[in-house]
């Protein structure tokens, strides 16, 4: 497998000429653009697939190459994109089955996009035959640096071949319908299974009863959509392409496992649309939630360097309201990437298109055409910066707190009746979690449970409703080890095929990993709350409250009201040389910064080179390879604001030393630890 | 017809062993659990069709005569079930006419449950096969003492066979088209039906807007379900079996005209799940609104004891959120079931299921499988309470009070368009009517308009909009024997098929016995008030204020605001020996407690063992055979309570002489007039 | 093309005797009745196909004859309808066509209304053939004085004949597929349509991407609904009869643009239904509005008197609530009406039907039938002041003032994605700029893009998002020639296909005449604000905020907040002898009070007759064919307001000489320059 690396931080944009083919002088002036803008790299041909396949079977790939060359000649390298995430009109009037079939049963027209049958044979075909002729064409192009995988993979289909791909993956992973029947616990409402052909997908109008079946169904969907990327990289290869692949993603994205998705790619890269300047009052909680997507799309790739593909250089158009980026926000963000190991900033998109629905998309180029244009120049101030980068390119994200989140679980946990039917927030309440280290300006990592957790200092696992096969055997391992665990309510509830354990909750002897056993959950109406006071001070409570009993753990703090007033709602338990933590309520954020912080300070994680992080600091470190360090320091407020350092750093841009980081509002600044 | 009776209060549980077949030791365990639980009932084979007929056509009857056999053995009665709420899967996939059809005419799927074609000849031929065989193996087994049929009967099928029986059903009624063409009013907009076979039952994307054809789809859909409910039973009769039958019915639930399907049963039963510790700062609206529907379910009974067939020993699953019952409501929600004429507390479910959508629902034995469980000692405290509350058992909650709340007038009132569409609330308004007699100590009846009202001395008709044939008629006999009548704005304005009264409003003679005529009526916005003033005190208004001009009535208040100030809002009339009162607007409930303060001292309806009753405490009275009484206290407030009682009573639990109600937080007492 | 006219007002109502045939009784007492209401026209057989058809090819008319010769012999006049509003069953149950299909592919069942596929070759061929048999019927009849065409046309069909129809329609405009492509700028995403057989409606589950082609399906209802609508008219034709048509429109109802619509009709007629007495606590606004929908109905009649064609009298039954008139408010907001420059006052309904869906819409006679009810004794003595006020019939509006409403720019503007997704308010913001006016008592037109605004002093052109071929230089002309013109942000962004213009913005030389160019623009949080100073007044600006540059225009106002602080956010520029003032956020309606007191000045707009108009009166002109005017005062407060004169006026109906307009609440008063 090839692996992707690059010598310079890459800069660009989606490219889609393919649009302006009628207009040279357009093509023309966006050379002259790119240039200014600091442009070295752009995406080509993501939806192109009708001007390249402009009737079944004709390829017209001139158009292409000549803008290839273009870019080529111009220093601008091309991630070139297969175009199967837009089928032309040709396609899916002649052969319906490439459309697909939504979950209330009716099968799409033509129009739209990302929304093909990934188990269509004729368009695994059609797709096989153009990535061939693309690798062909382009897979051994000077300019051409990677493979950009169709985009935005996502959605599913319902039609019956894709019912029958479910079924016969059902029928590999459970062999008997025995099987299946206890595994989806389907006797119950005689909905046991007589024959495989009787399994259908989950649908409204049918079967949406059996939460394993649920389940396994959401676990096909990535099963086939990463089948069908497989596919699609193969035919590259077939085509005789040995260039990367990557494929970009959407971070939180609820529909497909990323973790099972990115091994399949040479380099992660993903699209980052954060809602900067909306009306939450806490101005921090947008990039604290973006950093936390960063790590995330990190750990799918393992702790690599990934790429950031999309983000706008200015509004998007499809948010309920969408803002411009004030002066300082367009760099500042795009450094975010930087500091959380990205190796690019790439946008969506570099032109505005003229007509259709994405014409008001922010680009770096407008309607106008100026270079003059506020958006413009901001994009080619990050371009000249990004020069200046180069040697951050490669460098790693260390991190000794590994956050678990893992999509499997999500889908379980939200996939469930009850106990919290109005909103159970896991999303929310693993960002309540993330955010007090973001704060402290220490690294953390997002694994979920196929991971390795072994060489960390401390795991934070919070609702981790289902144990995965194995997960509660290396959880137990690593406390037992001298790793210190945080867990919550509502953990350890089911198996991996959604089967409630029989014995102590947490499951599979995490209830004595704890210390505690689970007995009942109270799950408050929005305006209930409960209480409890840790080292003096009171948090308030809310959403779900868990009643243990503690058998090894030591009560930290007990409810305040209720019935239960006075149970244990945080409990410590010593576990071989490790100890474990269990927050068995939903506290305010307030109680996390104050527990963590105690947590850091016993487990000594906090950043050496300053005393302290100011709210609003971002504070990030990459590690290059020659084991060079970099200090990302980002800050988010509309205040300047000095950072005092332990000790002297000098700054990676500029070579100066320095005692403090001086940030100006919405300014970043990277120091590093050795003279450049 | 062989009538229902027991010796001693019901006490159990669904119990679905079907699920758990492969778990020998659990199922030996439950037997365990049963007797420490005091169970002495549990309802069996509920959705056990996919085991008991596991291919079409071969019975498998064992494991259930194994079942009922064990549990004789340690005491425990069988109510059993046909399994006719859920399909098996071989059976939906093979003969697709069982799957219901939606109202947007789209084929269900297989899968969920309580959604077979009730009008299906197959369906019917399987379900009369597979209850003739149950009767046949059980109908006299010693151990059953019930059957329950099917399972909260319920839904609408629109397929082609449900839509022919409709009109079958529509030509009996009618006899030609000219009289269905007069009393739907379907001349409006060019409606005219000129053959039978172009009436279709309602469907959104069809024919919606004729009221009439509406109202009878609903009566339709009433008149299907019994009449399959009445198929399930000459199945069993067939089969040999004479035990007595019941269904589970869901109190307000508004798919069904339960009145009409009662009769149809030797007992009624219901399931019955509260919102208990909610968000409402009025923490009586739960028990007040339960004690109605209780009401509600011994009035389609028709006076007769019923059945709590299920309820929550904890919490449940499917609500937008869930709280376990605190300490002490388990007991306390359990004996108001008693207060109101059950004779039996059972629970959904016996044991929490493994997997699937029902996992997380409350049940007597947890995952934990634990008999030190918070949830099953309180049941198991219950279950031991009820075995010396046995004398209770078939004695009868004896009323002055009838409220008048009917199923088809609730179609036609909230089928209507206008006056005011965003809500008319007539669930609400009787619930407000009802709560001044709760507070009060008074038991109360709840009719609907078929049913014999003669014997009352106070009938109260919120919102009777319709006036089913013939009730008009009663309610003038009952008004001039002697009785007292309230009734209230938008009454009497159409006809039993929604015809409105072409003459004075209310129509058919009401508006004499009133002795008012409405003219028109104001339908306010939620934030608009009026107002009126009640012997001295000055009331809020809202929602809708009907203008009427007295023709014999006198005004005792009149409205306060708005161009119709000073015209009458609240009048009295006296027609035969009775009088009738008309409230002309809908009053803040601070208003009916006061006005049925009154009335109540007027007729002599308190309670006379109190000098009254404190606010939180229900007092309800049931009457034996040979004229015993009980009188039950509830405390539904978290303080202590004492109440006076004007002359002794006899503890019925312990035999002691009384002379005052001691109720502890959430405590219920019962006493009796005579020593034990 | 006859044109109507009629020596005196229209006061009446829809009459729905075939709902009745059965109730001779009620037939006569209606005769009586409308006598007594001054009721001298009905509108008549709107929804009577079934019965004037009641079995295919055999027609009924004898009824319908009856009936306008008995209205005839007392006097009222008959407004004839098409039937074809609503299909009857034997024909919708037979052709399977003249169903309609909805934007899911569902066909309809039969019933409803409104609902026919106006494609339908049997539908037209039904509806050419009663048509031309009621013309030769009634098409002559003294009595008959108006076709009514059809009802409340609306709605869309998606079936095969229309997506046919749709294609051929294309295929016209634009000739090549290659134009369509670049129009539709279908190259994005690969939507290039190579065969005219792949194009179809934009649908939920197909295409909806692409703006011009949801934009050019618009046009095409619009087009395939008056297509339609002219088969109609010229069957009468056919038929042999010579009368005006009118057809009733709906104020803005968004299906159609009425400004091509109505130009097929000889007189416009609409339906008006304001929510009188509802929660906004601006009661000004339901009669402001009010007002601008009249304008725009006259506006779209080219200026010419309309006709109100239905009103209700008291209530409607189909909005969320519905509150009856209060005293006066009949009489005044019929007023409003001629006011405005109708030459009606027409309800729906005669007489409130017996049943079915519409039986609690107010109507001029209640079920109860008497003439002594509120409702109807308002409705006459309406009715007798009409007849006081026959020589205003004909007088015109005369208007120097012109706002631009435009249903292309609509659809183009709300069919964008971006900037403002979650509402981007465009009627709003039309209302906020025609109510100054209002408030100030000068006439305001409203005119389309295909309007001719060379006579106008002033041109509003809010939100003018489109610019439709042509307008731009007819807007530069105006101004050229010394008109005023007022734009706003967002304006002139794309062209009449929805593709954005390249260059400056607003486009095609409209930035020279602003003297500004539109670079960004802040699409605000419905909770943010920004700000400006105007001649010393702060204002709250939100919503949108564009930044524009200066290029000729001189700043009046500045933004007061965030990093556009000091840009200018209201310019104003000469071009040749007129001016341009550039809005460019969302003011609050306080700031267009005081920018259009200040333009009505310069103008000197403002009435002569009053030196001001009280808050809460309506002051309009009309001005008959010899030059005599008529001031309509009408006081929409609940207290007393007398007017100062500048010179006496004479009351139009008393013939008294008055120095002051003396109103009551809710009283309105006709005056007149030259003495009677």
């Amino acid at each position: 497998m090839p692996v992707f690396s690059h010598a310079a931080m890459l800069h660009g944009a989606d490219y889609n000429p393919d649009q302006w083919l009628d207009y040279p002088d357009v093509l023309e002036a966006d050379l002259e653009l790119m240039e200014k803008a600091g442009v070295n790299c752009v995406s080509l041909g993501i939806f192109a697939w009708a001007r390249l396949e402009p009737r079944e079977g004709q390829y017209d790939f001139a158009w292409m190459r000549e803008i290839v060359d273009k870019l080529r000649g111009r220093g601008v390298y091309t991630i070139l994109a297969t175009p199967t995430a837009a089928k032309p009109n040709w396609m899916s009037e002649k052969y319906e089955e490439v459309r697909r079939v939504d979950k209330n049963g009716r099968r799409d027209m033509s129009g739209g996009r990302h929304n093909h049958c990934y188990t269509s044979p004729v368009y695994r075909e059609k797709t096989a035959k153009i990535n061939a002729a693309l690798a062909g064409e382009f897979g051994s192009h000077p300019g051409v640096i990677l493979w950009h995988i169709s985009n935005e993979y996502g959605g599913e289909c319902y039609c019956p071949l894709c019912a029958e791909a479910f079924r016969a993956w059902l029928r590999e992973k459970y062999g008997t319908l025995e099987r299946l029947n206890h595994e989806w616990w389907s006797h119950f409402w005689s909905h046991t299974f007589t024959e495989w052909e009787h399994i259908h997908p989950p649908m409204p109008h049918g079967e949406m009863c059996i939460n394993g079946h649920c389940l396994d169904w959401k676990r096909f969907v990535t099963r086939q959509t990463a089948d069908f990327m497989k596919a699609e990289v193969a035919a590259l290869r077939e085509g005789g392409s040995a260039l990367p692949v990557t494929a970009n993603l959407m971070g939180f994205y609820n529909g497909l496992d990323y973790f099972k998705f990115a091994p399949l790619l040479d380099i992660v890269s993903w699209d980052n649309y954060p809602t900067w300047h909306d009306e939450n009052p806490d101005e921090l909680a947008v990039p604290a939630f973006t950093a936390l997507t960063h790590d995330l799309m990190r750990g799918v790739g393992d702790g690599k360097p990934f790429l950031l593909m999309e983000s706008t250089p200015s509004m998007t158009n499809w948010k309920p309201t969408s803002r411009p980026k004030r002066p300082g926000m367009h760099m500042l963000s795009s450094m975010q990437a930087l500091a959380h190991g990205s190796d690019s900033v790439q946008y969506f998109q570099w032109r505005k298109s003229r007509g259709s629905c994405e014409k008001f998309h922010g680009a770096v180029v407008d309607h106008c055409g100026r270079s003059d244009h506020r958006v413009f120049t901001d994009v080619a101030r990050l371009g000249a910066r990004l020069q200046g980068l180069s040697a951050v390119t490669g460098s790693r994200v260390p991190a000794r707190v590994a956050l678990v989140y893992d999509w499997e679980n999500r889908w379980a946990l939200e996939g469930a009746q009850g106990p919290r039917n109005m909103g159970i927030h896991y999303l929310e309440t693993l960002a309540e979690h993330h955010r007090p280290f973001w704060e402290m300006g220490i690294n953390t990592d997002v694994r979920d449970m196929s991971g390795d957790i072994s060489g960390y200092d401390l795991v934070i696992a919070p609702m981790l409703y289902m144990y995965r096969a194995g997960f509660a055997r290396k959880l137990a391992a690593f406390t037992r080890g001298g790793g210190t665990l945080v867990g919550t309510y509502w953990s350890g509830v089911v198996n991996e095929n959604d089967l409630c354990y029989l014995g102590p909750r947490p499951g599979e002897g995490m209830a004595e990993v704890f210390g505690v056993r689970a007995e009942e959950i109270d799950s408050l109406y929005d305006s209930q709350r409960n209480s409890f006071t840790y080292e003096g001070e009171s948090y308030r409570l809310s959403e779900l409250c868990e009643l243990v009993a503690t058998e090894g753990a030591e009560p930290l703090a007990v409810y305040g009201q209720d019935f239960y007033a006075g149970r244990p709602a945080l409990t410590r338990c010593g576990h071989g040389k490790g100890t474990a933590y269990y927050i068995a309520a939903k506290p305010e954020a307030r109680f996390l910064k104050a527990f963590y912080a105690r947590l850091a300070d016993t487990l000594n994680l906090r950043p050496p080179i300053v005393p302290a992080v100011p709210c609003g600091v971002e504070l990030t470190r990459r590690k290059a390879e020659g084991g060079r360090e970099y200090w990302f320091f980002q800050n988010f407020t509309r205040e300047g604001i000095s950072v005092e350092l332990r000790f002297p750093l000098y700054n990676a841009e500029t070579g100066e030393e320095a005692s403090r980081a001086e940030l100006k509002p919405y300014e970043s600044g990277v120091y590093t630890d050795t003279a450049p």
